[in-house]
């Protein structure tokens, strides 16, 4: 258990003492105070998570953890499970929306399989091979991995994201692809947060009511199968997961440990997010939640974890769509907070210098 | 009246059925059906407005345009007047917050002189010189404009909305600055929604609750010395606006004239925004609303011109900051619907495809 355990132990808390360094920052920039809004709070977060007073996000790297789950063979999905392997290719080919997204917003995209059940052939050079096995075991009917396969991805997902680190990134989105793993997110949250299967199994990729209501039901079924204990967190990973979902906390971790922020893309993520977090108390302050999923439940559990999502654009496809426009708000935000002229620097009349609680914030900083 | 009259003449009808075409193209590319959410309905809605079955957004040209206000001098604001012309300078120099924002999004930023009471040097080419007067006259004790000089500012923006459009603009953010512009915008808002001032009146740049009570009796005064008539849209905006709110009302018209989508910003960019529309009923339909400002009063106008905004991040700067966030909105939507793969070209597996709605539309498709 090596690489997790050493990324767990590397988790630092914040120095919140910086966040008063980025405020009197803020408050000094050409703009009327806290005009930015959400930006403000953003550009905070950055300075706190990487511990730098002028921290910089111009690498973006994005992953897309993909893999098959046996849960699909039960028709929770509108889409039949070649679906996975075919949008693989598609991600490498450039079609697919994060690609087109990521080209936008200059964010380098990461595919990694971590448990498609298909043979790449080899003519895709930017597929990351990390298979660890070929779709899981059907939830509904006992654990969907090992737990030594659990750990495996989500230690793959922990070397992944170093090392996109050591390779420059600055900032961290994480989205998945896997036919049937909004199956396993619902069982996973529910695991987690105590809200019923049935509020929390939406209708994924599209499917009919009556499909919903049997997938609620094959949520319900895996959660009584496998008993999963939330004391345990790479238990419950292990038993309702997937290997992407596994890859998924695993970069969180990573990304945690090594001082970068994180971007959730949407429902399934927030499922693996949810895994890093209970993990490590020191997690949750260095994500970043991109979005509100359409997916039913996502708002629920995003209340739940107690964290604010930056958009609401009624998006519900995954790949790490939400977290790539959530990655351009963040790159916003510091851009703002580092490239903005100050009052002094511009020559424009400060309009709050005058007053006293203010006067007396710059006595104290000075 | 020429300029004005013969653009309000141009504009056309949306045509409708080339909905259904995007709907079509959209219902094809390899991702669940309406999972970008609101994304997809922004591309929907740049086919419609550009009347191009695969529109272009890739020309993004922003006006910040300024101008002073007499009210000013009331004390309506936590910033002096001299801030306005400090800030253009702020803008030309690439401090400011729309411009560090427009360097990230590949947006053009013009900036506009409509009004500013400053004279500026020539070293600063960037700027648009194209000023009207030197501030409006002060709303609570009479016209802020002549109807002749609210003309003049409206043909203004027409003619550079124009020009940027003729250079290859194809997406056009608006937004302003101006110390006291709130004020104005207030009473404008006030006199077309007929929401009342007090509800209107927020903090602006940031004033107290005291000032902000007297901000909001201005505006009541500014009504009752006015006595604008809705019926009478250039009257109010003469009345009741400022030149580079009637600039932007002026830019509106131009985009939608051109059949280029017009992305506005914040609360005293809708108060152009419903100049434009009250002058012609076929205006609203071509704009898109950035965001939800933090302004107070901006969600209520929202609703009652009964439009959907992007972005909710608690914002109220102006500058076109928020416009600048929707246009990159703007620009994922149209990149996916012309970028993305369809199923059949990435040969992924359509779930959808068997079903008989869908193989019914199809057939209609082809």
């Amino acid at each position: 258990m090596a690489l997790l355990e050493q990324t767990l132990r590397q988790i630092r808390p914040l120095d919140f003492t910086l966040a008063k360094l980025a405020h009197a920052r803020l408050d000094q920039l050409t703009k009327p105070r806290g005009s930015l809004g959400r930006l403000e709070e953003l550009a905070v977060r950055c300075v706190l998570i990487t511990g730098q007073e002028r921290p910089r996000v111009d690498g973006k790297v994005l992953f897309v953890f993909c893999a098959d789950h046996g849960v699909s063979a039960m028709g929770v999905s509108a889409y039949p499970q070649e679906v996975t392997a075919q949008m693989v290719y598609n991600f490498l080919r450039g079609g697919a929306a994060i690609t087109v997204l990521a080209r936008q917003l200059n964010i380098t995209v990461h595919v990694v399989d971590l448990g498609v059940n298909a043979d790449f052939d080899s003519q895709f050079p930017g597929l990351i091979q990390g298979k660890i096995g070929r779709g899981t075991a059907n939830l509904a009917e006992g654990p969907a991995m090992s737990r030594q396969a659990a750990l495996r991805a989500v230690e793959t997902g922990i070397s992944l994201a170093d090392e996109a680190i050591r390779n420059g990134a600055q900032l961290l989105g994480l989205g998945e692809m896997g036919i049937g793993n909004s199956t396993a997110a619902a069982a996973l949250l529910s695991a987690f947060s105590d809200i019923a299967p049935e509020e929390l199994t939406g209708s994924g990729t599209g499917i009919t009511e009556a499909t919903r209501r049997k997938k609620a039901e094959i949520v319900r079924r895996a959660l009584i199968s496998n008993r999963p204990d939330p004391a345990d967190p790479l238990g419950v990973l292990a038993k309702l997961g997937g290997y992407e979902i596994a890859g998924i906390v695993g970069a969180c971790l990573a990304g945690v440990a090594r001082r970068v922020p994180v971007v959730i893309d949407g429902f399934i993520a927030t499922a693996g997010a949810w895994v890093a977090c209970a993990l490590h108390p020191g997690v949750k302050d260095c994500l970043l939640f991109a979005h509100i999923s359409a997916e039913q439940g996502h708002s629920r559990v995003l209340t739940a974890l107690q964290v604010q999502p930056l958009l609401d654009l009624g998006m519900r496809l995954g790949e790490g769509t939400g977290a790539a426009l959530g990655m351009g708000l963040v790159e916003s935000a510091v851009r703002l907070f580092n490239e903005m002229a100050t009052f002094a620097e511009a020559r424009v009349t400060d309009g709050m210098s005058g007053r006293n609680e203010d006067t007396e914030k710059r006595g104290k900083r000075e």
